[in-house]
């Protein structure tokens, strides 16, 4: 329905108007009854909605409506599957209807800068393509049912550990290619209804009050059409979130917020346009949410719940598989151990802790999965509360073990160990788990380790275990879609979208992680996950996208439509993959890009591609991407715009970031005028290798000839060499013996930059 | 002789002034014949003498007069040994005499922030505090002769790709903890007559116009009294330069420089008092040299040799000796083999390089410590000129090898790999030599390698090699003393000034070094050498204060003079060391101070007292260290001073940094008023571990009661404290459920303030 939203604004009174910026309370909008603007709702979160029932606590993280509960965003991130994700946003954004809820708050498409970050499970990867494109179909999801989204945390915000008033301090190049890279796709691609400022500073403004940020950025150069909400409790000074591009304030600050706004307003601070153009954006939102309500809406709880089991099975990584131990005869004896399976951790805590409509037993899944056949027995192994090994316990769990044909452990981390608000200082699993995976595996060699878990653990048992699934927090359906998966029921096809360290001091961030005091300074630079492992060559214990399959996949024929193209054109990639295994299965396809030879510091290669195909035994399939200039770019700061070299890039398929099946290379050709202004400070070097200097340089040379009368100097020709190629223009006075005036080294200079025009 | 200064400068014209400020020539400076201003001699450089003949090239680098060549300054800060570098200085100072030379230009400080830069040799280590030491003692040498030095390259000159034009980005405390702590304690302690600022910016500034550099810190926080000299070439524009505190221009600008001074004056753009201070200081170094020119002088060019013979035996660092395989028997057969035993490399490419007096054959002095009853024969195994092997050459090196009783294989960098100019790339020894070790251990276990080298390299080959002595350049008398230490009789007692990594990636500038075209950013900060390579974990090939002696040592007894000081006192740490082996020995006891929990990013722990100390088989003797502030501070960036926070520090006593021998803690007490203040953003967990305010906001968490109606929230509990603890004190606004107004929380912090003042 179209309406007149100016001609509204023009009757609200200036209280009305900035009443509009700020919540009713915990987690509704405020409306104008006189006016016909409604009160809207919205609610936590990702992968499950949590709407809190009426007259719940007033900090709103108790007591909350059942719904489904969907893996967490680490484990749906690994099934690199963007229709999946989407399916499953479509299922969230059915019981937000269902439940009159008008936004969704989320997908997080914070980056993974260290597996440390209490909140890592719910957000995708260290990669912002990848990150970018699960946010960006996610949104798609839950808007195509008339439900809005609300991308979080924007920006910058990596770590819990003083998250409310710690500054991450960035450099420009990393912000844009690795931090905001990940919000930009999403927000491009599938304009969230709004976006959630976070609660920290970028480079010295909190995010709340970061005009950069909310406008320059978010609103004008990426076109977000939406607002911006501040995450609950980030406003720090009103008045000035709003000029800088916040619109709306949660949760309410009983008038606190409203006040400072009319006021500054009133004192000519902050302009009555500014604020009209704010609250013209809510009314958009608004009203969209009004015009795209279904009235008694439903959902098939049931049919979710089996979406939610075929999200879990996807999203899980099978991390080691020594001499095929699995899939799992449906026969023999069984030995489940680990409290672990007795008492599930299948998601994350904090704001987004769904009260699941139902949940499944991973010890009955197990049983249904394995048949008559079959004889499972389950040994609790360790406590979940608490880190100390129980000697009864373990001793039960090796008797279990030894008198199974194999063992199937569950560990991962307990709540207590990772949750929204604060970061974890380690990344070991609890004492007891470890002993108990020791003790066990001396019991019984087939041993087969589950991990529930929202972000990587260290694995110095590794060794120890023939098989290692990964399944993150897996939903509600957790249990069904670990028994597919050991029993070959399904084949797993996950992959990893984060590095999983040796340890901790592998992480690129750890030497400044939790920062001093408030400031937290990136130096890790564009360095982050596996662009880090790679160039540094450190090896991980899995390396970003690494993930194994029950077949098995080869590739060929890597071709271009062009071997050369502009770089504001496009050009598509072709590459066969065929199922050389026996079993159906999927497999991710990883497009990586490297630059040849770069002006600027580069990662070894950066994720520019990827396509999830399923393949029958014996099946071959042509995947196709298409590149365009974003593919090559880097940032470049001087001319804050994207920017391509001309050069040779080498595009890498690869079964994972260091398993590269297939490369060739492809020429890229820049469109912009990339010359260099020729200074007193150019030097020799540069000048000669830059084709439209070269000549007049050359010729300089040879007349001015500085160290010319020297000769064949011997042992010293090397460095002699290096002394002309960085030497600058203006020490030529100082090394050409005189034969050079100050006049005659501005005439070269204006000659070089005649030849460079 | 007493002279006013001021007198005489009020008798010179501005042109004669402007004149002063720059030189005659390559390597003199300017005279007033009229006022009886002499022109006096600045030469090369800091282990040898370097003065050119009279008509030699107008770049200043060849034919120079013969001078003693001693180890160069990678080999001497090797040595760890104070008198020993600064009797050494005392010779250096001798030459310049009998040269008629005023000024030396060295030693240098800088600090090797990695292995690739090829001027690594010509400096002492990547740690400041021994770097800063080796530096006063030379200057204290060479001035103790009546003739200058200059401190150089100041500061921040860590590479020399693009020396004449890169911009080194480094954050405050860095630059004051790392790289301007190597040049501080050498000027406090010694004051070089003239410092000379490097080639490069420093923070977008060239260091030869930094005013921040030439005088905030150099002459008016550090109090240096003499002249700072630019490195040839260095000046960017002249008259910036001199404002900032570059008093001295070299070479010759023949009249462009001082036209423009002159200019600059005329045009009020410079006072021409700043002039005059400039000229005073040139003066007061000019007359100090001619007041202490010793006319007629000479020096005993063999007690000289032996001189460097005894540095270069005290600077080789023994880094393993399998089974004792040193020292070797003076009996059977030796093969002596690589072209380096017969070419040696003994000192660095440059502006460094020296003429020698005379060079020792290290074939024959092997020989002759051998002795009669020992069969020495040699093989040359490889071209240096080229890296391609020689098959025919290799098959004679086996041969030799195999024949022999024990193989000592001389390698390392060809001239061609390092030297002033330009960096390596790599750290790899030539191709050529590498397979020479390889197949020289395979016909001979009994293999020493004797590396010959400025700068680490890798050495893959190490587990080939039962013994490995690093030479580094050894100056001209390096055949005597590897023939002393290979048949044990001298005992090695170097130890590494610089950490050894086992592959170039492990270097914490490895991903930044080179930088983007003129900017190279210090992103690793104070990580610099050990103390990356100790937080990271990654294991060094030879950890930085690693070397090993033909007997061994045993520590006991640490104390302190007091259990518990305040910053401004100092405290005597006493340890005791015994030779617990059957030979005279030397051991370097080296300090490190680690603070037990900071409030910055702080490395493990840094090094901050040695003492080298000689011992006879079974004799003990105590070592004293004194500690004070510094040993303790971190660099304050917000307060732009030195800053010790009150608690414990653990003083650790090691044979090297990873062999820590025995440690204890000590209290110490800020005496600065560290108390913060109190803002709207102050977190709770914050004030709560104040002692100031802890009870102040203890009351007004009870009076507030933000969360208080959860209760016991369960397993969210975690989460709930971290909230509380992360808590910014507006945040009570919008958590508190309406209890406080913007009024209270202003009246809360004033209380606060209150109680924190």
């Amino acid at each position: 329905m179209e309406r007149d939203l100016k001609h509204l604004i023009s009757q609200m009174t200036l209280e009305e108007k900035a009443g509009m910026c700020s919540g009713l309370d915990f987690w509704r909008l405020k409306g104008v009854e006189r006016l016909g603007i409604p009160s809207i709702m919205v609610t936590d979160g990702p992968h499950g909605l949590r709407k809190q029932k009426e007259g719940a606590d007033h900090v709103g993280l108790f007591n909350s409506v059942p719904a489904t509960c969907f893996p967490s965003a680490a484990g749906v991130a690994s099934s690199w599957d963007r229709e999946l994700i989407e399916m499953m946003g479509r299922a969230l954004g059915e019981e937000c209807q269902a439940e009159d809820v008008a936004v969704l708050l989320g997908p997080g498409a914070n980056i993974k800068r260290s597996p440390l970050c209490g909140r890592n499970f719910e957000y995708f990867s260290e990669d912002p393509y990848l990150s970018s494109e699960m946010a960006a179909h996610h949104i798609r999801g839950v808007q195509s049912q008339g439900v809005g989204t609300s991308l979080k945390h924007f920006a910058a915000n990596n770590e819990e550990h003083r998250r409310m008033t710690s500054d991450s301090v960035v450099d420009e190049r990393t912000l844009r290619e690795i931090y905001l890279a990940s919000f930009e796709g999403a927000v491009k691609k599938s304009q969230p209804w709004t976006v959630m400022c976070s609660y920290n500073k970028v480079n010295g403004s909190f995010a709340s009050e970061n005009g950069y940020l909310l406008t320059e950025i978010l609103k004008d150069e990426w076109g977000h059409e939406g607002f911006v909400v501040s995450d609950w409790g980030a406003v720090n000074e009103r008045a000035a979130g709003l000029a800088a591009g916040l619109e709306l304030e949660m949760p309410t600050s009983r008038g606190t917020g409203d006040r400072k706004i009319a006021e500054a307003v009133r004192a000519g601070k902050l302009s009555e346009e500014k604020l009209d153009r704010a609250v013209e954006r809510l009314l958009r939102i608004i009203f969209k949410a009004v015009d795209h309500k279904i009235q008694d809406a439903a959902y098939d709880a049931e049919a979710h719940h089996q979406l939610a089991r075929v999200v879990a099975r996807e999203s899980m990584v099978l991390l080691k598989n020594e001499g095929k131990l699995l899939p799992l005869a449906k026969e023999g004896s069984i030995a489940v151990i680990g409290a672990l399976a007795a008492a599930p951790r299948y998601q994350g805590g904090g704001s987004s802790h769904v009260n699941p409509t139902r949940l499944e037993d991973i010890r009955e899944e197990i049983v249904m999965a394995a048949g008559s056949a079959a004889n499972v027995f389950y040994a609790g192994g360790y406590e979940l509360d608490n880190d100390a090994t129980n000697a009864a316990l373990v001793e039960e769990a090796v008797r279990a073990a030894s008198e199974a044909n194999v063992a199937v452990l569950f560990a991962g981390l307990p709540d207590r160990y990772e949750s929204e608000g604060y970061d974890r200082t380690h990344l070991r699993l609890p004492a007891n788990q470890i002993e108990l995976i020791g003790a066990v595996a001396e019991a019984q060699p087939n041993l087969v380790v589950v991990l529930s878990n929202g972000s990587p653990v260290e694995m110095p048992w590794i060794g120890s275990a023939k098989a290692v699934l990964e399944a993150y927090l897996g939903g509600q359906a957790l249990g069904g879609a670990i028994a597919d998966l050991l029993f070959g029921d399904a084949n797993p096809c996950g992959k990893l979208a984060e590095t999983f360290p040796q340890r901790l001091e592998d992480n690129p961030s750890y030497l400044y992680y939790f920062g001093e005091g408030d400031r937290v300074e990136y130096r890790e630079g564009v360095f982050v996950g596996y662009r880090y492992y790679d160039k540094k060559k450190v090896e991980p214990l899995f390396p970003f996208g690494h993930g194994l399959s029950y077949t098995s996949f080869a590739y060929s024929e890597l071709t271009f439509a062009k071997q050369a193209i502009r770089d504001d054109e496009t050009v598509d990639v072709h590459v066969k993959v065929k199922n050389t295994g026996d079993r159906a299965g999927k497999e991710i396809v990883q497009l990586y890009v490297r630059e040849a030879a770069s002006k600027v510091i580069r990662p070894d290669k950066e994720l520019k591609g990827f396509a999830k195909v399923e393949l029958q035994p014996g099946e071959q399939k042509t995947v196709t991407f298409t590149l365009g200039k974003r593919s090559f770019a880097y940032y470049d700061v001087d001319r804050k715009d994207w920017r391509v070299d001309t050069g040779a890039f080498d595009i890498l398929i690869g079964r994972s970031s260091q398993d590269i099946a297939i490369s060739a290379a492809i020429r890229v050709e820049a469109t912009a005028n990339n010359r260099m202004k020729v200074t007193r400070n150019s030097t020799v070097g540069d000048l000669l290798a830059d084709p439209a200097t070269q000549p007049v340089i050359t010729q300089i040379l040879k007349d001015q000839n500085p160290f010319g009368t020297l000769g064949d100097t011997g042992d010293a020709a090397e460095m002699m060499e290096a002394m002309m190629r960085y030497l600058p223009l203006r020490a030529l006075i100082a090394f050409s013996g005189g034969a050079m005036s100050e006049g005659q080294l501005e005439a070269m200079i204006s000659r070089l930059n005649g030849a460079n025009a």
